[in-house]
């Protein structure tokens, strides 16, 4: 970890930059699709199993189309429908809510380890290695629970995000070991 | 980019220093927030709407007023009534539980952004208004979002935070590009 | 703040990196220990009082070995169960999932406080002692929460991490200030 000062102007940095603007971006992105689908949302299941699967839930929350978590919120929708009925939960809305949860479970991880990587002066080739490969499987694990791929697509992209992340800590620990 | 190594002394990152110290500090007070209602929450609604609205709750909880999502966490409080009945959900927690969760997911991305805008080298102006409109927003939310002030008040804060943010993103991506 | 060009190469700066990986790589343990518990989860429980506290939960779930969030994750598992019974909430799941939570709550502002107090040029020994006590607080927070010992042991883990990252946060305030 040596002159790492002059480190953090070089191509690493740089890189380590962009992707992780790039990831926390996509991170965010979840929140505005969170916030659409509480607005729009109807009560539509792509398939006779899921809707099957969520047939108790059906019968609770047909008559209201909008899902909001607060009562104060359904004056943001013109309706004639109880506003109390909007304030309920939704399958969809919790899928999109348990990815915005596991973005934030490994991305915040991967951009401190990745401040921490950078800054030990790593190989361009390794960095680029190790950034690339963790925001391509993030993006492939957002689209794989979005749209419900079968498993272990979904697992395995975690598994790989995990383990460049960990790459990167073992790294940061052997460098700069200082107890 | 270029020579950020003498720009992490400048005003620019002395003033990110203050505002992410303060922003994340209101953060945390989320969290003692969150355990002061658990110890101490009476069931005890603001109004008759809100009671009617949380009716089936109450009906379950209306003899235990603490609030503790574990069974070891009961013996924190001196009390005769059945233990199992304070492990339970309330919304007024909830409430503030969903606020701390909107902050993880919006204050956490504006740090790390923020620090890789900082060491681009900005105008020290064009900084402190980007700090200065997100530390603003995330107070105005967590104020309207606690006392639930009819949205959109709650709305604007969030997505004036989002948008500060994004903008950021936007020159720290076109300054450090490098994929 | 003089001069932090030059100290962060210093051994205040390689604690913190050294710190901060390490109780990232905790966190980060919790997830995979919580993807372990989906995949092996038998419903056993460790007393009869714990059982009769969940007897409810029981009565919907003691054919389900297995506990998954998304139905699309039951194919990850042989079984001739019903696989729309996997999808459930486990109480030992959900107490890996708050502990990791309250990682997520209070390991991210540190690492982020923690960094900016790095770069204020603090006393090593300070430094060393914020550092040691607040990693040393998670480890004993998150076994007191896994194992479920008699509280306050998990509050006040908690409280001596919380009550470390805002001394580190005061300093950086106002050795930092600019508004």
């Amino acid at each position: 970890m040596a002159e790492v000062a002059h480190m953090i102007d070089t191509e690493v940095f740089l890189a380590f930059s962009t992707y992780a603007a790039i990831v926390i971006l996509k991170m965010m992105l979840m929140d505005l699709f969170t916030s659409y689908l509480r607005l729009t949302k109807k009560v539509s299941y792509k398939s006779r199993t899921q809707q099957m699967f969520y047939s108790t839930h059906l019968n609770q929350c047909n008559v209201s189309p909008k899902v909001f978590a607060n009562l104060e919120d359904t004056n943001l929708v013109k309706t004639t429908e109880d506003r109390r009925k909007c304030v309920r939960v939704d399958p969809d809305v919790e899928r999109v809510r348990r990815c915005h949860q596991n973005d934030l479970e490994n991305i915040i991880p991967f951009v401190v380890i990745g401040l921490l990587y950078a800054l030990t002066g790593p190989d361009l080739y390794a960095a680029l290695l190790h950034f690339r490969v963790f925001v391509g499987s993030r993006f492939i694990h957002t689209v794989a629970y979005l749209v419900a791929l079968p498993q272990p697509s979904r697992g395995l992209a975690w598994i790989v995000g995990l383990f460049t992340t960990f790459s990167m800590a073992y790294r940061v620990i052997t460098t700069a070991l200082f107890l």
